[in-house]
């Protein structure tokens, strides 16, 4: 980290106004060498396809060779491997860890494609294919800002080294243990991560945060085997009606998680984070319209943004019990089973909260059943220090590239590598996304737009310019 | 009906003596005859096996012409057929209209079976074959108590109809309509149904009321898609969690239903009926062990006997909704289902309690949702007159054959026939069961005892004396 004062580089930086030159030169290029890229069928969850994302991932080394890489190699996971490439400029110079992944979600219902998931094509300014937004476009913007770098300059401003993998869609199970036993390998600065979207068309937008996850099942047991609800109907207990108690006890009418301690590590926000939330203006009619919902709910006298990214909330996922064919069958059921997770903020400690929630559910569930449950998957919540240098840069860089304030936000989703990187290598993230909130990632027809692609190209090649003397 | 004043006949009685001679004499004939009944795969359900079915109809018509019919025939339904009999002996006798089902439940899950579900085997007293105890074994009961009576004397003390369906496991969704165009053919002094069980070993029961059935769907509908619940969760409502919350209302803690007007057409049980019940002596820490339950539950401050039988209840059948297969996945669901039944009583009426509900849900559903109740299945509660005089034979003809005073219970479930018999013919029903309660019916090793059998049959033979010049 180089200088405590931050003076930032504008456009008008003879280096860098070759680099956007550049990118625009090569507009065409780009769009036709992302199209080779998107071509691989690279589903990570499908066995099948496995070949797919190993071929993919080979495409990708060889194209981070082509554009002139000092290292690049595939490592090789219990699943599918992860691509790492360095740029190295200068021992001098801050590095960037960049992540992002090049597996993609499945590609069904195949029939709602206009075009072929695994054939791009452009209409009305988008690119059209399975995971252009999510990530590989994505992926893209900086691996096309490094090239342009190199092809004018000979190196970047900043070393680069880039952490591509193949298992994001199935829960990155194993770069934990990667990121562990490669510490020295992935030092850095700062991670930048390209793989959230901006906040609406032209308007950029910076995470200041991640929601953690608690998520649960929990199993009610009662009679030893289904029951005839005729022959003993009102003597004993029903399983999902005491699961549906239980669920019912868990918030309050105002939305509240009824937990005791649940809200004992949730800090208020910080002054400078309320005003940043009073510019998000989210429009709650037009948004219920849009979810299909008559109103929207959740904590009294918190906004929507608010209660979307910086608030804790309780949700059932999933819920199973007794007969569920069309039809009647008069069981009462030997157990139900729900799906239930919770999403952290702020210091909220996913064990402690299991422990927390077990102890109340088994103090709230009634008479004449067992209640289990069981923890499946933990992440902690992440803040980003908005008041850091490697945060002001991405502001500035998408000010230069967009010529608006970004806006911060929360993201209210779990991304656990972010945490990992905090974790397992002491690193800030800062998350810069390039695509639009309505690209349909995990949908039918999924897209991201050429303008956006390439103003996603300029502004890592900013990024980078303007971290040279200041990270 | 002949004669106000009843006199029994007790079972020195010559002419019936010589029959119960027979019935002992031809138990070996009795069991291999029903052994080839057993033999029949009539599982209704099941559309692979609708030859097997009236395979089992066409033996059933042939075996009643066999012992010496007045009159056999199939009467053809949109399902499976009905084998109709009838045994006239003289217009001026009493007629009595014996219903059976000769359909099974299917033999699933057959590896659970000790030896095959169609090849009737006895080990240690107990015939074990899929539908033997529910409800051939039954129906033989009946026919050969009648072959019996024909054998010693050309034909039985009364005019007895048999009407035996091959649609009973399936919902007996035709009988209604046979009933009513054949009003004149099924004309009877009263109906007797043996697809019950007794109370006890040795202890015979005879029911005085079945339960009513109103039976639901309920749908909650949320968003217009499955959202992801890290994004979005904290600003819609869950409809898992709303449909959670309107089946906590339900009920109280005290499992007393809280629909509005619920109770208004449940009326006290009558004196006798209370008296009745004080013979009825259930463990309860017995029962709850045997049902693999810490304790019992149910209507506070009433016992179980009564809770089972003359209460009524509402239990949840099955829940489904979001995520249900192994491992975690982060949504928020669009809609959440339950199947909701209730028993009922006394006077209460189906279609009134489901205007009711559904006024009730509305009421209490939580913002943000919408909800959608359907009706699948009604059946009125039926009582029997526990002070006529069909129904004191019935005492009498068990305490002759088992020489204990039968016990007065109630049925828990729903015999929709019985309210067929009430409403299309204008029939009263008497309800004697020959098995016990742990046969295993709808189960793996179904069962019914030889000496359950036999006194079966005599016990049908009894009656059939007894009613000659009293109904």
């Amino acid at each position: 980290m180089k200088g405590e004062k931050i003076e930032y580089y504008v456009s008008v930086d003879d280096s860098l106004s070759k680099v956007i030159h550049d990118i625009n030169q090569k507009e065409d290029k780009n769009i036709t060498d992302l199209f080779d890229f998107l071509a691989h069928e690279s589903v990570s969850t499908n066995p099948a396809k496995k070949n797919n994302v190993q071929d993919c991932a080979t495409y990708l080394e060889e194209f981070i060779k082509k554009i002139g890489a000092t290292h690049v190699e595939q490592i090789k996971t219990k699943g599918h491997p992860i691509v790492y490439a360095e740029f190295l400029s200068s021992p001098d110079k801050p590095t960037l860890l960049i992540y992002g992944h090049y597996d993609v979600q499945p590609e069904d219902p195949i029939s709602l494609w206009i075009s072929p998931p695994f054939k791009p094509e452009i209409r009305d300014g988008f690119i059209y294919a399975r995971g252009v937004s999510d990530d590989k476009g994505q992926v893209f913007c900086h691996l096309k800002a490094i090239e342009s770098w190199i092809r004018i300059y000979g190196s970047c401003p900043v070393n680069i080294k880039c952490l591509i993998e193949g298992e994001e869609e199935i829960g990155s199970e194993h770069i934990a243990d990667v990121l562990k036993e490669n510490k020295e390998k992935f030092k850095a600065d700062v991670a930048i991560v390209s793989d959230s979207p901006m906040y609406a068309d032209k308007q950029p937008a910076l995470s200041c945060s991640l929601r953690g996850l608690l998520y649960t099942e929990l199993d009610v047991f009662g009679p030893n085997a289904d029951l005839h609800s005729g022959q003993l109907g009102g003597i004993v207990q029903n399983p999902i009606q005491a699961l549906s108690i239980i669920i019912s006890k868990l918030k309050n009418e105002d939305d509240y998680v009824l937990i005791p301690g649940f809200y004992d590590d949730v800090e208020p926000l910080s002054d400078s984070l309320a005003t940043q939330l009073t510019h998000i203006k989210e429009n709650d009619i037009e948004l219920a319209n849009q979810l299909g919902v008559d109103t929207l709910f959740g904590l009294k006298g918190k906004s929507t943004p608010e209660r979307k990214w910086f608030q804790p909330t309780l949700d059932c996922n999933g819920i199973v019990g007794g007969f569920i064919e069309e039809g009647s069958k008069t069981i009462i059921p030997s157990k139900a089973r729900a799906k239930i997770s919770m999403r952290l903020v702020s210091k909220q400690n996913p064990e402690k909260i299991f422990e927390q929630l077990n102890a109340y559910i088994q103090l709230i569930k009634p008479e004449g059943v067992q209640a289990k449950l069981t923890k499946l998957n933990v992440a902690n919540p992440c803040s980003i220090n908005i008041e850091s240098k490697a945060f002001k840069l991405a502001q500035e860089a998408f000010k230069q590239s967009y010529h608006v304030e970004p806006k911060i936000v929360g993201e209210g989703g779990s991304i656990p590598v972010i945490a990992d990187f905090k974790d397992c290598l002491g690193l800030d993230t800062v998350m810069m996304g390039f695509n639009l909130p309505d690209d349909g990632i995990h949908s039918p027809n999924e897209r991201f737009g050429v303008t956006n692609y390439k103003k996603g190209i300029e502004t890592a090649a900013i990024y980078y310019k303007l971290a040279e003397n200041i990270l």
